[in-house]
């Protein structure tokens, strides 16, 4: 098992999106809590749980070793000393390609362990077409809903 | 603003539930922290922020006074001092009607603030129609990823 230590939160989601970046499954599973309450849902998938499960479903996307484009933005962001919530705005695409007009929403869940903080929750569900506008490019259409 | 005090978070996603179940929006309103950092995300709806477009949107949820059938189970929950993580499987109908086969998966964060605990982060997303069972209507085919 890994010994990275996160100090920060933010830290451990930077380490996330980097991971998913690079589609590199040991780094990504630096970042998850070694601890069998892990829960991990892509959009429009199903909950999965525990450490192993998680790992196979990422090792599963990682394998055919894609180099991906991750932007992620609008965070929001509620800490406690012990646990954090964030959510996040993430636009991915194939390297190279545009960003995606629409972002996927996913709600990130650390715990600080004695490791440092880990994820302990990724949950990441698609916006709709209509009124999930990224701001920056299209401002006037901006939902006031949306920070 | 409401003062009801929910001692565990428990009590509050209980609270949560019930107002949903009943279109209750004065109810479902307690149960939110009065705080703008809220956010709601419906399945395959965008991030909605902030108490006062929280409020909107479940009343405009609730105006047609539905009544519906709420059932809640496979809770997976992380806690600390001031903050708890709660994933739960929804299986919401129309009151009469039939449970659905898939669940919606909802993660529930909550806060300890000075009335007690309270909701800030509601994110809901439906599942897939494979590898989704209820674990009691198909126990041989319950994904082992589930809880």
């Amino acid at each position: 098992m890994s010994t990275k230590i996160f100090t920060t939160p933010q830290d451990c989601e930077a380490a996330f999106y980097d991971a998913l970046e690079k589609s590199d499954l040991e780094a990504m599973m630096a970042v998850w809590a070694e601890d069998e309450d892990v829960l991990c849902i892509h959009p429009g998938g199903p909950r999965v749980s525990g450490h192993a499960a998680i790992r196979e479903i990422w090792r599963q996307m990682f394998a055919g070793g894609a180099r991906l484009a991750v932007y992620v933005g609008q965070v929001m962001a509620t800490q406690a000393m012990m646990m954090a919530a964030h959510s996040v705005h993430e636009f991915i695409s194939m390297k190279g390609e545009p960003r995606p007009a629409h972002p996927v929403v996913a709600t990130n869940v650390y715990i600080r362990s004695g490791n440092g903080w880990r994820m302990i929750v990724h949950h990441a569900s698609a916006t709709p077409q209509k009124g999930a506008q990224p701001a920056e490019s299209t401002p006037a259409q901006r939902p006031k809903t949306l920070h």
